[in-house]
């Protein structure tokens, strides 16, 4: 099989290597076009990346020689997708939110899928907001959205990575049937989810921040929209969990982690229930036996002491959301912790295994 | 006015250096008492502390001589109180809990007033659990305690550090007749909590522990006999609020975060009221003016990203509660975050400042 | 006494806010003028400093009211100082060194001695670079550069924060006699030194950075100027010792401590004559009783593990260097371990310290 | 190629979990006999580690059900060898010197070979101290080790993780023919080096602990070892470089980093040679291909701010040695900075590559 030529689309951010780093030695996919801000436009990835490459791992063959594009420079991309160098792109860029929508717009008119990680479009009612394991079948609105908006490409996202400790452990068990009325999150959010250079040292060593622009808001809403429906040639949100989620950021590289307690409808699932259910939960990205996906969405750990991140972050690619501490809650039904990796799991890993997912769905030629 | 002769049990464990520094230079009390495990027994206070003493700050004038006694040894302390040397002592004692009922009851058998931080006896029906801001009157138990156990010291606890950090602002809205119903509470707990030397680094670094043994029961439970009634010779504990606590360990040195949703019975104060209401609180120790108090128990900060516990844990002598992001809350009532220095406030401290307290209620002589 | 009024350029920058609130109490100045970049000119101190006010401690009464001005504006200073409420400026600004020049040029050519925290005018020839306890004398060529310059104002300044954990325990030894011909240096530097932002979470998090730009040659040199002597109305560099220095940047708040290997020359002190000699070392600030002197310019530690930055930094108001491990070198002659503050001593105390300096020599009126 | 059975002494400590965890998938080599401490003798291994595996990487098939054997019973591994369960051990034992010595001795007496990361037998005289790389032919005095003592078995050891970082490079100049004749050695050490639980994290957060006892003797002392040659039955140490180390542990997890300055004799390579030459360097595990071998020991990196722990430490499996920063020294001749992965290649790393050395030789049967 041939391998699909993709992009990148703020390749030197945080989020942007580490997509890099993901695609290195991918199956089906090939980076073959990086673009960044205007000031980095001309030099080679690697040049570029002298001495700013975050990572442990590194970039895939010819990546380091890549010619940076200025992403704003959508003729660009449009002539490599011409000359079958470019299938589509992963958008992570960090510009203002206008300018995101009308790149991603760009891009996606210009027959160019996009598979985004920016918030920008998140709300876009015509653009799903995908977890692979979770709502996979969102995907169906992207024929729609092409044909209102007359566009040949088009647009996914990928919910925040704050949400992604606890939406899969909570879609569990919706879909089996047992309703979850309200939650309570805490979560305790790693640095390397403020991009890079983020959350300054003198901020965050020996201390906690209670507090990150917008986050709350994003972890008490997106939910409903990946539990919504399509109706009318929209994505109609769901009206409940109910959730109120307090995010703090604390001294950690890697790894969200979430303490969330659940009240359940009338159907309440027992302790050892919910375990089995948990374990043993799996979606499409797994009957499908996608490349990136985790062999165990959920992956429960007995210990009382876990799940830590810089223990179980990385387990399983770093696409596995770890759960522990699963125990009654004296207010609500039940309580736990979840673990997902936020640059992984929570966005470059997510954004590929999206791809893969409507690479497998036909979406992506 | 002459010093009390005070004592330290525990004197060389981490909250036993916080009594010693914190009385360094104290209008009231001096340590002329030092004991600890009979390992140390027998050295200076100096030479036994050589490379292990953990502050910043340093003891007052005459301890580093003093000679460790065995903590076990009740009979040395009686002596020492005989010949006006020991008035009371103070409790930091790091043992099984059995060890430390039989103890400190030995103390208290014995004449010596027992000002303890450790849990053993928080839940003994006769032992007041005192917050001076809070339960000041509950040291009305005392001559009840004496009588019934035929004592001519006492013991009085303090709660554990964890619960610092909300109970008083739960207190002060009680207090103007907003019922609290129910709590959620997660905290961000630093790891001087744990003792010395406690959290191992590699457990910490990088890393969030989502688990304290106990600390989630006493989270719950202790803010219950706090507010409880003497009746029968006895505290019994209030029915409400009922609370759900996530207790997690963070890489903080001092200063224990949480982050609180509350629901309020029928009379719902308004985030305006709450505000006003916290900054404006004062309890016993304000109004005595006693050395330890902080001038205000609760200190408000409006910033969006306050309090944080590097920058806000010695607040007012490291006594204040400080508070902040005061919002709505989806689900309850009110949000808000707290902190307190949990070996300060939450531990030594606060013990301080309740032997402040009862020395002017006249407990002690 | 009535107090000198004084300005902080650059205060809403990390050593700014040191400065301010090192002045909070000051028995002999008091911040009347506050002046930084155009973009915050015209709020009040207060307003400006919402959110981004990094230290525990807080700032004089009155300060929070003051209009910040546009330090290019040399002319609103010069009014102010007209009118009596500006009497020296301390220049904490963070500029392009030509731009410092000019500016630091301008107040002082105006009338307004200007006490610089900045590195652009180390090395021009006729400002002194002084650390009051090792090179007072040099204020002497204060005179010559105001003549040479036409200036009624004059410029000095103070060397680098990544020196000053070695240079008075060097100065010490010299002083009596014991000439150090060559040291190797590796310093572990703390974050505060790289200003706010500074260095991002991401780079310093269970991390080593082993470079700092420019540091490394500062601190070989800067110890060259500050042992020089005035000749030909220049300050002449010293040709000894000669220093190799190794910088880190570690995940240490404050404090920079630096590993030193010294070769004396022909006459060697005993391990116990320089134990001695720095624990004995006065200079003039503690000769004049300066209020912002250390009582012990030289800290000395037995223990095997001291100093280190968290426990020590804070000694005598965190203006004293402190010193341990002092041992025998296997190549060199002696091995030692220094330890300071990098934001008090190493820059806004050190700057207070020379100011009250300059004041009792009669150069600021 | 049928796996040799091998044991782990201390299979439970830090140590001795990177062992089992590097064995997992080892091509040759087998994990099939653990051995603890008599406290956990008896449980399976699985049992013993809950709550207490540190990695986040996991142990190989089977290894989970092994039952824990104690230490001390060396009949228990007499009998299991006889079975044809066990080749060989790797000692990760956290005793007494004089145990170790002991218990080393009696598994070698019995006919176990003992590849050890004690430092108890660094000195032994016929015992070598082996990095693969650079002195692979010290093995040749096993037989004679094996002859005066009457062994049946062996004991080879590692040297300490703190020399890594710069030993490899020192040796790849000595062996071009450059002598080295003094080195000045700065280490930014790990705290997984001190083992779990190791340092407390009231110690080292926010903080730098300039003092790790009998670390610098090793660090000054072991390479004279690994440098020296056989003579008369023995392992006569070199006498050149000198060394002289200052240790400090920082607030890393793994990674040690080496700050090193070089004199060199009559013959100086310049900096372009020394590069060449660190960068092409390869010794006898690199021709004989072997599993755990980096394909290149020194790893060059031109940016100025490398090696860094976090982003290099995992370099080539965590084997190579990642160099940078190379530059001139005004005192000596050359300056550099050395990092390695102190549990991997410094230890349980080290260890197994020095297993498959002496495989490849023969004397692993």
């Amino acid at each position: 099989m041939q391998k699909i030529p993709v992009g990148v689309l703020g390749a030197t951010g945080m989020v942007g290597q580490q997509y890099i780093a993901l695609l290195a030695n991918h199956p089906w996919f090939e980076v073959q076009y990086v673009a960044a801000s205007p000031r980095n436009a001309g030099k080679s990835y690697q040049e570029a990346m002298a001495g700013r490459w975050q990572l442990a791992t590194t970039w895939g063959p010819g990546v380091g020689e890549l010619i940076l594009q200025d992403a704003n420079a959508v003729a660009s991309a449009l002539s490599a997708a011409q000359q079958g160098r470019l299938g589509f792109v992963f958008s992570a860029l960090e510009m203002g939110k206008e300018e995101i929508l009308c790149l991603e717009s760009a891009y996606a008119a210009g027959g160019i899928p996009v598979i985004s990680n920016a918030s920008a479009n998140r709300w876009t009612a015509d653009v799903p907001m995908l977890i692979a394991e979770v709502n996979p079948h969102h995907a169906a609105i992207i024929p729609i959205q092409q044909k209102a908006r007359g566009w040949k490409g088009f647009i996914v996202v990928k919910p925040n990575c704050s949400i992604q400790s606890y939406m899969t452990p909570l879609y569990a068990l919706l879909n089996r049937g047992y309703q979850v009325r309200r939650a309570f999150v805490t979560t305790l959010q790693a640095v390397s989810g403020a991009g890079y250079p983020g959350v300054p040292s003198l901020d965050i060593i020996d201390n906690v921040v209670p507090y990150i622009g917008g986050e709350e808001e994003k972890s008490e809403l997106e939910p409903l929209k990946i539990l919504g429906e399509i109706r009318n040639g929209q994505i109609e949100p769901a009206s409940a969990p109910k959730i109120s989620a307090h995010c703090n950021r604390v001294p950690v590289v890697n790894g969200h982690t979430a303490c969330v307690s659940l009240e359940f409808g009338d159907k309440k699932p027992s302790i050892a229930e919910v375990k089995t259910l948990w374990a043993g939960f799996t979606g499409l990205p797994q009957e499908l036996d996608l490349p990136m996906a985790p062999k165990h969405p959920i992956l429960l750990r007995e210990e009382a002491n876990r799940p830590q991140p810089r223990k179980d972050r990385d387990a399983d690619k770093a696409m596995a959301v770890t759960v522990g501490r699963i125990r009654p809650c004296p207010i609500f039904d039940l309580r736990f912790v979840g673990l997902s990796h936020n640059t992984i799991r929570g966005a470059a890993g997510g954004g590929v295994l999206n791809a893969e997912l409507l690479k497998v769905q036909g979406y992506l030629g």
